[in-house]
């Protein structure tokens, strides 16, 4: 397993597999399924695509990196499949603005599905995905990853659609106007397009960038794989790998769900096991899972992670796959020390998503 | 006065003001009011700016003309004001993306205040307007110019706002989804932003442009204010010049409006006054009137140009400035001739506005 390897390395079968587990639960709920664009990056692999990961010791100062993600509500994403080479476009359409040629391609999100759309992209043009991302995790939106926060503008951009419609962001005042504008556009395109953003520097990805996002979530899903295959506790296994606790055990006793304006928001309540301190608890949703409460009580704050996962396999569950009476255990996981800055809370604290009474205060991380 | 002149001629402030009731009048009841424009134009003038007609008979066959015109809901541009360089952007951001310097401007729409847009734009340039423009008239979409109808495409297009953004369409798969995806942008910027579309070479504009609109606008806004000055009849002025007929004289006796998704969309019921036949009329809206009934019966189609006035001042009153008991008179004008071939009726006649059960036939001449 090459996590946090210094090399280059090559992604196979199997490490889709288990990326597709590990993106899952980085997903927090929200960031779309991984599991149709792990189809698509299987079929590109057995199509004889290469897909190289590029370690970020290995990242030139210069090289051309352009983050790129699948953008729209993820429930569209679950019924309208991708044309296919959407980011490809993307690309090409970046290259054309721009008079060059992109030298490698930046995950924007590793949790969910778009930890695959970089993948299918790089191998369909030939360049490497560098092993990071601007997330750590999922985020609704796009000004939320640390390259924005740490000073990349976006713009421009370029967002394709499956139909072969381009638009190019040229410029926007500010990352929130270009996120306002592509959300409005997307939404007319159909819900479900890729987003190319400005090339950054290698020297800056290697600062600012989530380190190690693909050999850390390849390895959670191998964690997971290995629990269950030997019959441990993949829930407990998930948390010893990424230094985080159970906060709650119970199932799920109400469930509040809006799509609108391509988010999906809403409230999960639930009624704790009696075997784990009981009591009540609610998690509130806006694509990801943002605050975890204990009987009225605020415990776990965005961006630190809130997971939500089946009790006996591990499996991450999507917000769209909550159901009533489902038994869930509730994980808490530490946020990167990237998303946890000053500046970084503005844009991905409590106040970033209109919680203004909420202040956030790193989590515990020991029961 | 330079009507339908063929020799390059500069625009001055009276000319302004004929303008902006000529444009007022073949606004249909949209396009949005001139009126603000028309003080944005006339500043240019104090300012010293110069404001060119070209005459489509000087227009050089491989010139580069790119049309120009305001996008949003009429109701939001009356209350914000422009920024007043959003279409000098749309221009920089043109030649920038192609490589190319414009040549000359090209109005999309006469009616309304796209009448003034472009004389603001091209100003600011240095460069004349032509005199033409894709509408002869009003329209609700952009995909209804003769331009489109005859085979341009209008991507790549740049849309610029008042906050600084810049949005290129790169590629459209149609002229319909470059007005759904526009459409969708100008909401999220906030419903009122400029767009210049693809450059036309001078020979398709001289071939498919509705040929002296400017000319003949101003030439119409002099004739309602030579008849007012004359205490002559404006309303029977106009319908001389304009080879229309009055249809009904009445006052508005029911209105509905409603505003979404950037269009306004609605009915006035019309009674009619004794001496003039009575009875009672319907006009329906979106954004300009369409479809004009009396007692029932469906009488003026668009694209032939349904025009309600003050029926003592001769002014065009807006939908939005529609009233409750006002007395209006209500012309009929018929359409160009380029808007009436089997190709344009597919776009800009009852069809293309969701009118199935409607057959456009040219309006009766005389009363």
């Amino acid at each position: 397993m090459p996590e946090r390897q210094a090399k280059t390395w090559s992604l196979d079968e199997a490490m889709l597999d288990a990326l597709e587990i590990g993106a899952g639960i980085l997903g927090i709920g929200g960031g779309s399924s991984p599991y149709l664009g792990k189809l698509r990056a299987r079929q590109v692999l057995r199509e004889g695509g290469e897909m190289t990961i590029l370690s970020l010791a290995e990242l030139t100062d210069d090289a051309r990196v352009v983050p790129i993600g699948g953008v729209g509500a993820p429930v569209v994403s679950f019924e309208r499949t991708k044309e296919g080479r959407e980011g490809l476009r993307c690309v090409r359409a970046m290259e054309d603005r721009l008079g060059i040629r992109v030298d490698a391609i930046a995950c924007q999100e590793i949790g969910g599905a778009n930890a695959m759309e970089p993948l299918i992209v790089a191998s369909m043009a030939g360049i490497p995905v560098v092993d990071c991302d601007g997330m750590g995790r999922a985020f609704p939106e796009m000004q939320m990853t640390t390259y924005s926060i740490y000073g990349h503008r976006s713009t421009p951009s370029a967002m394709c659609d499956p139909h072969g419609n381009v638009v190019i962001f040229d410029h926007a005042i500010s990352e929130k106007w270009h996120e306002r504008m592509v959300r409005a556009c997307v939404v007319a395109q159909g819900g479900s397009s890729v987003l190319a953003c400005a090339p950054m520097a290698g020297a800056f990805v290697r600062q600012h960038a989530i380190p190690h996002s693909y050999s850390r979530a390849i390895a959670l899903g191998n964690t997971v794989l290995e629990a269950v295959r030997s019959h441990a506790d993949p829930v407990a296994a998930i948390c010893s790998r990424e230094g985080g606790i159970i906060i709650f055990r119970g199932k799920i006793s109400d469930l509040k769900r809006h799509l609108g304006g391509g988010f999906v928001t809403g409230e999960a309540t639930l009624a704790g096991f009696d075997d784990f301190d009981g009591g009540t608890a609610s998690v509130l949703i806006q694509n990801e899972n943002l605050v975890f409460s204990r009987d009225g009580e605020v415990e776990v704050v965005v961006p630190d992670l809130i997971v939500i996962l089946d009790i006996d396999t591990g499996q991450a569950i999507n917000t769209e796959m909550l159901r009533y009476g489902q038994r869930v255990a509730v994980l808490a996981l530490p946020s990167h020390p990237l998303l946890r800055t000053a500046e970084a809370l503005d844009v991905v604290g409590p106040a970033g998503f209109g919680f203004t009474d909420l202040t956030w205060r790193p989590m515990r991380t020991s029961s």
